[in-house]
Parts: C-alpha cells; sequence; structure tokens
C-alpha cells in the first residue's frame, strides 16, 4: 500500500492537477501561489487562494492565540503577494475542540482582523466545525491584479536574475508567527515591471525556487556567497550543528519574496530598499538546463544541488 | 472559564460578525449560505463559500473515500444553491493523517472531481498540509447570480408562505452522503421570482428555519401535519424511540431546500415537481412576531416550538 509519506505533497497536488476540471475562465489552476479567474468584461483578474493553520504543525501547544489569528490570515496573503496582487475578501473556517475556551477563539480573532484592517481585508463568512482533537483553521483569502501585472512562477527565463527579499532561515525562532506579508513589496515588483516569475518562500529556499524552475522549464545558478542567511539561522545553527546557510536554504515559512528579473539595470534595488526599509539581494541567475540547479561556494567550487526545503509528508 | 460548548456556534459567529471589518464590495457578509460580492461593472455578484468535512464528524472512519470527496464538494454546493447562483470554482484545502494511503486520496478526488464535472465547477487549487490525527477538508466555491436574482435569508415577510423541497430527517442512514445539492431547483426558484428568503437544512429544520426568522425578523407558523417525512426519519425513529416527525424537524444534513415566497398562485408547485421530479410542500407561513415559531398537530393543538437542529458544539 503506497502512504502519502511515499508519494510526498508535490507529487500528490500532480496527480490532482491531471485530473481536475478547467473551464475557460480558468487562467491559471493549480501549481502557482494562487489560481487566476477572469471576470467577464474585466481587466482586473482575481486571485484565490487558501491555506491551512494546524495546531501541533504551524504552531505548538501553548502559543499566544492572537499571533496563531494573525499567521492564519497572513499565509494566505503571502500568497496574493507573490502574484503581485492585492488582497480584498477572506473565509475563515475553524475545527475547533469541543472544550476550547472562548477567549482563545476571540484572541485568535483579535489577531486576524488587526491584520486583516491593516491590508483592509474584509471577512466575510466562514464555516464552523467541532474538530475530534486539534484545532485547524484554512483561510481562503480573494484578491485582484490588473491582468499586466500578475506574476507567475512560469515566467523565468534563461539569463534572469534572480532576488530574495529579506534574510533567509530560522523563521522558527518566531518570524513565522511574525512575518509582515510582503504585500506592499510583491505589488510594486509587479507594478514596475521588475519581477518576471514570483513565490513566496514559504517550503524552504531552495524548494520553492525548485517551484519557479519547473513551471519555467529552466534552472538557476546560485552565489552561495550571496545568500542573506538571518540571526536567526545562526543561532539555530549554534544550537543544531547544521551550518547557518544550511537554515537559510531549507528552513520553511520565511515568506520573503523570492523572484527572477530580466531588468539589466539594477538600480531599483536602491528604490526598493529605500521604499520598503529592507534587504533585496541578487543571489544568482536562471540557466537554460531545466531543474538543475548549480552553486558556487565561497571557495569558487562549483556543484549541483537538490531542490530540498519542507516537506509536509 | 466559557468554553466554546458553553457559548454555542451560533453566538460564536454573531461575536466575529460584530468585529469584521467590511469594504463597500461586501453586500452580503457573514450570517448567510455565502457571502455576496460586487464586482465593479458586473451585473453578476459573486457567491462565496467554504464548508468542512472533518473524520468523525461529518463521515465515520472506514465509509467509502469516493463518498466522502462528493460530500466534501456537495456541502459547498448546496450553499450556493440556495442562494440561487451558479456554482463556478472550487478550492480544496486537505489535512491528511501522514500514514493515510495514496489510494484514499485518489477515491476522493474521483468522487469529488465527478460531482464537479456535473455541474461545470472547475477545481483551480488548493493546500495539503498533515493533520495530526484525522482527515479534514475544507472546500471554498466562488459561483455566481445575477443581482436581482440573489436570495438571502432576510427577505421572509409576514404572510410568505413557507415551503421544503424533498422530504425530511434520518440523513445519516445514508442521504448525507448521497444527496444531489438542489443547485437546479435554487436557480429556478430563483429565476422564477417564487422563492423571496432561502436557505439550505444543513442544521436541521427547526434551526435552519430559525436563521431565516432571524435575518428576517419574523416568525413562523408550521403546520407539522404537513412536514414531509422520509422513510429514513420512520426507520431512525423505529430505533431510537423518538417520534418520526421530531427526525424531520430537528436531524441535521438534510441538504433540502426552505424557502418562503410571496407568489399567491401556487401552480408553480405542479411545474416544479414535473421539472425536478421531487416534492415540493408547502409546510406553513410567516407571521409578525419576531423569532417566534407556533406549531398545530394533528389534533389541531397550537403550541410554540423552539428552533432546533444540530448544534456543533
Amino acid at each position: 500500500m503506497m502512504k502519502i509519506s511515499d508519494l510526498g505533497e508535490f507529487s500528490l497536488i500532480d496527480r490532482i492537477r491531471r485530473k481536475a476540471f478547467r473551464s475557460g475562465d480558468v487562467l491559471v489552476g493549480i501549481g502557482d501561489d494562487a489560481a487566476v479567474l477572469k471576470v467577464r468584461g474585466q481587466s482586473k483578474r482575481l486571485l484565490w487562494t487558501v491555506d491551512h493553520v494546524v495546531e501541533g504543525i504551524h504552531f505548538e501547544k501553548g502559543e499566544d492565540w492572537k499571533r496563531v489569528g494573525r499567521k492564519a490570515l497572513a499565509r494566505s496573503l503571502s500568497d496574493i503577494a507573490a502574484m503581485g496582487g492585492v488582497p480584498k475578501h477572506a473565509l475563515v473556517s475553524l475545527g475547533l475542540p469541543r472544550g476550547m475556551a472562548v477567549k482563545k477563539i476571540d484572541l485568535f480573532y483579535e489577531g486576524f482582523l488587526k491584520l486583516a484592517r491593516e491590508f483592509k481585508v474584509s471577512l466575510v463568512g466562514g464555516d464552523v466545525t467541532h474538530s475530534p482533537k486539534d484545532f485547524f483553521s484554512s483561510v481562503a483569502v480573494l484578491g485582484e491584479v490588473s491582468r499586466d501585472r500578475c506574476i507567475l512562477r512560469k515566467g523565468a527565463r534563461r539569463r534572469d536574475a534572480l532576488f530574495v527579499t529579506g534574510s533567509l532561515g530560522g523563521s522558527l525562532l518566531g518570524k513565522h508567527l511574525r512575518f509582515r506579508p510582503r504585500l506592499r513589496e510583491g505589488a510594486w515588483l509587479a507594478c514596475e515591471g521588475i519581477a518576471a516569475a514570483m513565490i513566496d518562500v514559504s517550503d524552504g529556499f531552495l524548494s520553492d525556487l525548485g517551484h519557479i524552475l519547473e513551471e519555467s522549464h529552466v534552472g538557476a545558478s546560485l552565489d552561495l556567497r550571496k545568500i542573506p542567511i538571518s540571526q536567526a539561522a545562526r543561532i539555530m545553527a549554534g544550537r543544531d550543528g547544521k551550518t547557518p546557510l544550511r537554515h537559510a536554504l531549507e528552513d520553511g515559512e520565511d515568506y520573503e519574496l523570492l523572484f527572477s528579473s530580466r531588468e539589466k539595470d539594477f538600480s531599483w534595488m536602491k528604490a526598493f530598499k529605500k521604499k520598503f526599509g529592507i534587504p533585496v539581494t541578487c543571489v544568482g541567475h536562471v540557466i537554460h538546463q531545466p531543474l538543475k540547479i548549480f552553486a558556487h561556494d565561497e571557495k569558487n567550487n562549483t556543484f549541483e544541488i537538490k531542490a530540498k526545503g519542507f516537506r509536509h509528508f
């Protein structure tokens, strides 16, 4: 008997993708950060995504419920950011253990609604059900984006430069609950015509880079000396013996934007840093060989590495 | 410490509703079968809903996974039916126990996609995560409806007649996994201008009637002799000693349509039965007193009853 753990999350999604019915108004279906839907007579596209937060998986028991509620929404907003879009509406469905304290739910919504107000997202409905054991939430978000500003995973071409916002690794130490979805940054990169392909780093840098490469049928050459390693990655490395670089490349839940750009003039980087107050780093470029990732280290050795990151199964 | 079980599902939803931010394009937010959203320059409205299916709550362990997948979609489609709308797209998010057999997921999608094709619903994406214990799915559906055809819970007025499709009660014996969402029926009742307020019977007839009364600020007078009692309700009654009528009034998951109508000429009922091959029954009428339900039994006694049905907590 083949189990989910043998097949893996991404093969599972592929299986489903092959079987799904798609009508003509579905511009992008399964396989990007969000679905892209056409609305008759509109130049704006609808973006639609959903993300889970499960107790014991996405947060530990005993966590501050305000942060859990915030994260439940922030994860979906990050998907909209990766398309260059603007979030508009949210639906929340909750699975609640029977004895759960109402106070916790109030705090969950307090965190959720605070972030929703910040980005002008309307909570328009949802569903509440009993969960036999652990708390879970599932947040669907509708957003919009201009037809010519929607950035997909499949837009990367040979010789594009590869960029990542912020710094990477060690998100588990706290960032995964506090991160600010890169909505303003994503919309700006799309509007200015800078990003050609984009994804949010949720599974891990290498794994998410792998998604871009797969959808674009290209490969990547990475300069490992350029990878922006976070302070948290260094702290984690001090504890578990992995290198800080490995944490930066493989840890999940950074929710930074990873994108390719055909812009030859890099002067936009200065404007970006000034406007948003966060780093943006060129970490390599796109190459022709599909799905290959070559890396150069501090000793100028070149070697092939495998896309790797957080796997759910 | 107040627990969810003390507060109840509906009070919980009310608490959230009061706090939620709503932008101008949200025509109906929390508190109907689906949210209704305006799209700039469009006469069509977007309908948006989400529903869970949780192992051990909405189906028993060992159930045929094709039926589970079918039900996961059918529940959300039933919400769209209750608005008089047409479903267009679906997002599925799944929480999967780590050791789950891939075969089960394949069957889940087989059932899901078969029903999706039947109603021309595109599966456009989703999210897969690990669940510590039980399987759960959360299905969000986007649909559309003409501006003047959208039927809300709040549309009931004094002297409207109350109708229900099909027959009620005992759904647990199998209907809850096999039911056909009343999409064609709902759209027809909306298009022909027959339904004034509508809901799908998911929590139970009395409980869902209560939702209509609450949103419309009216009450109801019911003729209990007219309640269409299903064969399954009679079988259940034979087993547990409750009356068949009580099963029909209180059991959840019938997914029939309950609606009010201002149409004085009942000749549409014949057309309905002919067109759809299912019964539609007038079970009472709307009265002025908010939230009161008066019932008349076979002995012509009149008494007040309480809205009651399936409660998650």
